[in-house]
This record gives C-alpha cells, sequence and structure tokens, in this order.
C-alpha cells in the first residue's frame, strides 16, 4: 500500500468498495483504472454488522457480475479502525461495529483476496492515483463531511503510522483548550469546521443571535434545518450580515487549520473534499490565499484544491489497493 | 537519508558538526556510532558566512586530526533552510545567511563527501537511530529551544516533503488566529511555548500582574532576565501562584500541541529535547498523560519522552546522513 505507481503492476479486474455509515458504494473497476460499473446500497441496519456486510456482498455481486473477466481483489475502505493486515474493523462509530471481522467474512463468501482499510485512506489512495493528486509525491488529502478525515503522501508513499492512522488531521489541534470534540480532546480540527461542529455552532450562535436565528430559520428547507451548513450558505447569499461573519469566521479557521497542516506535511498539493467543501468551495480559494501568505517558505508553494473525483475516490482507492495488495502477496 | 537501519552500511569514520545561532559543535564519530573526540566553537560573527565556514572547517579539522583511520564524510545540521542535494544554505534567519553555499565551500576545503541538512532533521536522525528513538519505527523529534523545530519519522523513514521541510511542527497551529508568530502566520505552535514566546508572554503578563513581576524579578538571575522561563521556574518553586498559574497554561497548551501532533502523524515515540524542556521536564511527564487520555484509540499508545543525547543528537545524525549518503552516493 502506498508505494510509487507501477504501471506494469496490479493489472487486471477489481471491485472496490465504499462503506459509510448511510449507504454502501461500489464500483468495478477495470485494468485502466476505470470505474466500469456502479452498484449502491443503503446501510439499512446500523449496528448489525452481518446485514450490512450482506447488503456489500450483494453490490460486490452485482459489479463481478458485470466483468469481462475474472476479478481477482476486492477492496473495501470504511468509516472505521481497521486492522489492515486481516481486515478486522476495531471500531466503526458511525454503523456502531466493534471487532468485526469484515475482511475474513467477505474473502470467505468472495474467494478471492479482499483488503480492508479506512475509508479516508482509500480516498487518500484514489485521489493521488486517479484524481487531484496524480503527479505529486507529496500530497494532503482532506475529506470534510460530518467529520473530518484525512491522508497524507509523502515522499510517495502514503503514510500508514504506527496503529495505521497517520494523516488523522482532523484531531490535529485548532484551538488549545478548545470546543469540546466528539473525541476525548478539545479543540480538533473536527470541532470546528466539520459538518456535526457547524451545526452545532450555528444552535449556540443563533442563541445568541435573534437574527442570526431568522435569517437561517427563512432559508431552512426540506431536509436541511435550520442550523444545517446549506442554511448558512443561504442565509449568507441572501445576504444576512449575520450569516457572512459566521461564514467568514469558519472559513479563516479552515484556512488556519490548512497552513498549520501544510507546514507540518510539507506537502505539493492539499486535495480538499466531502460535503462541506462542496458546499463552501469558497473555502479551498480562501486557504488556498493563506498558505501563500502564510506559510514557512518551503511549504508556501503548496497548492490547494478540490477534489476531482469526489465519491469515486474510495471506490478507485480500495480497488487500487486490493489489487497492490493481491500483487504483493501481502493480502489476507 | 531516513531509510531503514543497514548495520552494513556506511561503515568508517565520520565527522558530524551542528551549526546553532550561538556555536558550533563537532564531533569524530566512529563506525560504532560512539563520539571519539568533540570540538567547539563560538559563532563570533554572525552575518558572515565565510567567518562562520572558517570556524567550522576549524572544529572539523581538531575532529579528523584525532582519527585513528580516514575520515570518509563529514555531514553538517545547520539551523537553516538548506538544498540538501547540493548543501546550499538558502535561508538562515539565526546566522542572518541568504543562499550561501555551505556544502560546495567545505567539500572544497575538505576533499571529502559533505552532507548538509536542516539541523532539527539531523537532530530526528540522531535521536533516532542513537537516542531515545531507537527501536522505533514512528518517531516524532520535537526541540523546543529559542524556538520550536521537529522531524518525524513515520513507517521507518524520516520524512522529507516537498520543500525538505515535513516535520516542522513548530509552525503547525495552536491556537487558530491567535498569537503573531515569527513567521507570517498566528498561533502557532512556536508562538505559544517556545523560548522567545515564553519571555515575550511573561512581560505581556507582567504588566497587568504586579505580583507575577515581582516574583520574577526575585528570581532572576545573571544571564537570565526577569521574563526568562527560568525565572518563571524559580519563581513557581519558590511558591508563587501567579507563575505557577502561567506555568500550568504552558504546559496545558504544549500538551493540547502534543496531543494534535500525536493524532496527526501516529507515532510509536514522541522525543522532546532543548532547553525548554529541559527547563520544564515536567511538561513531558504531563503531555504523556494528556496522549493517554485524549488521542483517537490508534494514537493513544504513543510514549512521550525527552531527549536522550541532547546535544550530541545533531553531532550523530549529521554524521550518519554524511555516511549513508556517500556509501548511496547520492552526496554531492
Amino acid at each position: 500500500m502506498g508505494r510509487a505507481p507501477d504501471a506494469s503492476r496490479g493489472l487486471g479486474w477489481s471491485v472496490g468498495a465504499d462503506v459509510g455509515g448511510t449507504k454502501i458504494l461500489a464500483g468495478l473497476v477495470g485494468p485502466d483504472g476505470q470505474i466500469a460499473h456502479r452498484h449502491r446500497a443503503p446501510v439499512a441496519q446500523v449496528g448489525d454488522p452481518e446485514s450490512v456486510a450482506g447488503a456489500l456482498l450483494g453490490c460486490i455481486d452485482a459489479c463481478r457480475a458485470q466483468a469481462p473477466a475474472p476479478v481477482g481483489s476486492v477492496g473495501v475502505g470504511i468509516a472505521g479502525q481497521v486492522e489492515p493486515t486481516t481486515g478486522l474493523v476495531h471500531h466503526a462509530p458511525n454503523l456502531r461495529w466493534r471487532d468485526y471481522p469484515l475482511g475474513a467474512r467477505l474473502s470467505e463468501a468472495l474467494g478471492v483476496p479482499v483488503s480492508v482499510a479506512n475509508d479516508v485512506r482509500t480516498i487518500a489512495l484514489g485521489e493521488w492515483r486517479y484524481g487531484a493528486g496524480v503527479g505529486c509525491e507529496n500530497m494532503l488529502s482532506l475529506v470534510i463531511g460530518t467529520g473530518i478525515g484525512g491522508g497524507a503522501v509523502v515522499d510517495g508513499r502514503l503514510l500508514e503510522g504506527a496503529g495505521h492512522a497517520a494523516g488523522e488531521i482532523g484531531h490535529s489541534t485548532l484551538v488549545a483548550g478548545g470546543r469540546a470534540c466528539h473525541c476525548p480532546a478539545r479543540g480538533c480540527f473536527e470541532a470546528y469546521v466539520s459538518g456535526w461542529a457547524i451545526a452545532e455552532r450555528l444552535e449556540e450562535a443563533t442563541r445568541g443571535s435573534p437574527a442570526l436565528a431568522a435569517a437561517l430559520r427563512a432559508n431552512a428547507s426540506g431536509p436541511h434545518g435550520a442550523s444545517s451548513p446549506f442554511a448558512l450558505e443561504r442565509s449568507a447569499a441572501a445576504g444576512s450580515p449575520e450569516a457572512k461573519r459566521f461564514l467568514a469566521q469558519l472559513s479563516a479557521e479552515f484556512s488556519s487549520g490548512v497552513v498549520g497542516l501544510v507546514n507540518a506535511f510539507n506537502p505539493e498539493r492539499v486535495v480538499a473534499g466531502g460535503k462541506i467543501v462542496e458546499g463552501f468551495p469558497e473555502f479551498v480559494d480562501a486557504a488556498q490565499e493563506a498558505v501563500r501568505r502564510q506559510c514557512q517558505p518551503p511549504a508556501a508553494r503548496a497548492e490547494v484544491v478540490r477534489s476531482r473525483l469526489q465519491e469515486d475516490a474510495g471506490i478507485l482507492g480500495a480497488a487500487l489497493l486490493a489489487r497492490e495488495r493481491a500483487t504483493d502477496g501481502a493480502s489476507r
């Protein structure tokens, strides 16, 4: 995993899948790295790993059925802490799993080598090899959705770290002693600009600002309540000064986090994706400007760009990981 | 640089040197990684690279004269931004150098391969191979003196990054939008717990607290003025509640920075050194406790320990770097 690209390795068809808290995405990936077929399913029963594994197997089989040649390997990215050599999912908070042997379950059912990894690592790998990170030897992947995940490519390798969690930049410090995070620490990057943090902060802010509360209520719609990032974006676009101030504060915090991470990891490129980044693309431009002006000289040349692959990054990265592991003989 | 250790490589005698803002340290390093002889000189003329290079050559020659066999390579760590393939020092703020070709100057004078690198990288390498990092595949080196420097070993490699600055954790963010740093950013780790930051903050704090000012004045001595970390330590030890509060705040900030970095880099061990860490060794214990309680599960097992080599880390790391580069044939 994470070695320099080598076109001669890992040829063949594979299936990559991405298991999130609400949905499963799978794709049949050809030798050229193109997704030839996609299949998706909802995660119906959070907390029941057997039923989710069954739905995942259904998606994988649907993709395999479309393959013009045998599928040699299967890769899965999942939002949780994974032991990569065995595919044991130690802990997947969004799915409410603990110590579920997903790798063993899948490889037994499928009869091909299966690789399982944390989803932010497969996303980083996909974006690096096929997306906005192509051509980089040093890349930071930042995914801001409900939480914040990340992965780091340094000197041509995707970092693993002692517990397979290097590059977990969502829990780098943004404000020492600051807001409580969902993890045991305070002041994490995630506790400020993730989806859950923005919602929480909007609720807090509206308590002190009737004008903000009114603007958000006026711009809430459908599934997006008054404390959603979407209501915030629409309120700002509609001219609410309070919403604009709130948004400027978020953007400054995002930039400050990116500046610190670019100094620490020294990437050529930061690839930012996830629904918060898609909702606030102007954050990316602001962070680019902050990196140029505020980073140390060897770091200030880093580009800050948006994800090119979005949902496909996880599928492609998982497929690539599976191929590489199968080719290395290091797969389970 | 930074590959996995290999006992068969780089045998022979070498000289390692560490060039700081005030002094030059050099050591003759044997095939066993022991320092057989040491030599030091002051940096008399900051801003005059030729005179400093002359003093450095004097130290290196004094070490060479003690060698029982020819010295095959020379390595130098310097507090500045260095192009490692040529040994060009782009910018060394403490020495007031710009674009000085130190590598070329030394190798011409010495007639052996010379490697030059940023000093925090040589310190990290020395501590990893010969000091408190021995046995780790994942280590974070943190040096807190006047400023804060760092280096990161991940998956058995010392990270380089796009501009040879990966692991520069002194300019990771500690407080978004916080105190102005000496770099163009605000709120850096260095802007809170480095030597210069502590002095600056003590001066600010005494303006609002006559009791703190009096305690510090009573505990200032010799070269250490009333706004020195040493006066702070002594004031706290003497029972000043204001000094104790200030120290507790610093310690909490240090811990918060370490927690975020351990989450982001996922090391097995953090090795902390430098005069601020030596002056406040209790910060290391507090950070260890914070890592255990506050880090993400895959990161919380990291140990936080003090440097074992102190000044020798830079000498040993520079010598090792020189040997490896000479053996790789990648030296200039």
